[in-house]
């Protein structure tokens, strides 16, 4: 029975590796803690160097973003989220990131619920990144640098 | 505060429109309970003839399914959902429906979380369906009929 | 890797039990189509005949009831739940339910996230329901009617 | 319409008043971001001193847990959670806190699902936390301390 393998379990800051956010950016880097094959929920780190740019998105579900250092807002939004706070972003909601003030690096803690879709000028999407995409970067990552994966999508 | 707008309610079927699945299909029928704006739960009842078919289309989360009449299935898959059961579709899976049987119509009732986008043949995106599709569909069909809309998107 | 284990599947009504909802009720029935073991979300039908009473109780997340047969109410709403229609439950709710009208049966379809806590008239918690008395019960009545189990935990 | 009270923002760490998470403790302090009276989850910050005790609990639903200043662990299990790692809580879980190491204080976020129970030595509930508790805590503290409350319920 499923429920036999599942228990409440803590993933390591160390044991985790940081993989380039590939065929996006290789600046910007993504820590995968959890990405649930079920209902769809990725949580992960996300560092990017001041400066780096990432593409208008869509959001299929919510995002709660929790900024650990540096500072970044959307172009849509007048708002600056600095270290220690909270953005809440609500289902189909879609913009831009920019990265913000003197700090050499963005770090971010984001649970995303679904997908995430970047799209162009016409909002023609181009790609989808979602729980899915996640395992695949990760363990394309772990195999070309011989680390032994975890299994993200488990729940123990 | 927003928590004194939110209570437990009814919303009751005959209170609630059969609304064109416009402009994929004027045959197809959905009734619109609930769109949640903020998680991007929908709440519907579908409605299909006979012989109606829908394109290929991924979801973002889960979906729950009951078949209410009539029979159908996926060409992915070999079950078929007839009257009474459920089908649990979980985060980032794609599938095409059709309908199966001899009964006239089918008819289910969906919980679908976050966004379903509909593809070609090469998983292009044509069209995304969501929370805010559903509020606009419904309310264009309402101003159409005359009809005086409900707040689909609260909770009350 | 858990998410190979993960697919869309359908669970037919006839292959699903009628459970008595014991030790509440041996007259109200309960079948279980999912119990999450992750999110805490139970699918499942409940059937109750004319005149049967079940206490107050609260929960700790959304409910989703779909009215298939016959009248019911929560005696703290002035609202009526008839055949077709949907009552959505916030977190934090609390509520009495006792059936109305001419039927000789209730029978909903209930989508319940997370504990259901009875409670006595002053407020103290009875007894915890959720996904693990769900599967206790299930299985116990599965073992006591010589009835093959389905991993009702499972998500495939 | 609810759907035009939403929108996505940032709640800043520096507008959130540390809140002592009385009646259970006078040394714990929760720092309360947002409160969803629909789905019941809460997004917050705990902060303990060095030695501070916090009883058995049962969680209704999901508890993400990052750690971003000391070690603590569940005295059930036998894991550490240190600074910048991520504790995956499933629903129906109970365990005992326990903070361990040289750090003066504890500091992580909580993004917890439904509700918290407080129980006895053999299981019994003492007392229940959750959105509703959250504000009623935070707004009392307000108040006290003339202090301008947000609507932490809202999602805009």
């Amino acid at each position: 029975m499923f429920h036999h393998q599942v228990d409440t379990s803590v993933i390591d800051d160390a044991s985790t590796p940081w993989v380039p956010f590939s065929p996006y950016s290789n600046d910007v880097l993504i820590k995968y803690f959890k990405a649930d094959p079920v209902r769809g929920e990725t949580i992960t780190l996300l560092k990017a160097p001041a400066g780096a740019q990432m593409p208008k998105h869509h959001h299929s579900g919510t995002v709660i973003v929790y900024t650990i250092k540096g500072s970044w807002k959307y172009i849509e939004h007048d708002w600056v989220a600095g270290p220690g706070s909270i953005v809440f972003e609500t289902a189909g909601s879609a913009h831009t990131p920019t990265f913000v003030g003197d700090s050499d690096e963005v770090i971010t803690l984001n649970v995303v619920v679904g997908d995430l879709l970047y799209m162009d000028d016409n909002d023609n999407v181009l790609a989808i990144e979602n729980w899915k995409t996640a395992v695949q970067r990760y363990e394309a990552f772990c195999q070309a640098n011989d680390i032994a994966p975890r299994d993200i999508t488990a729940f123990n």
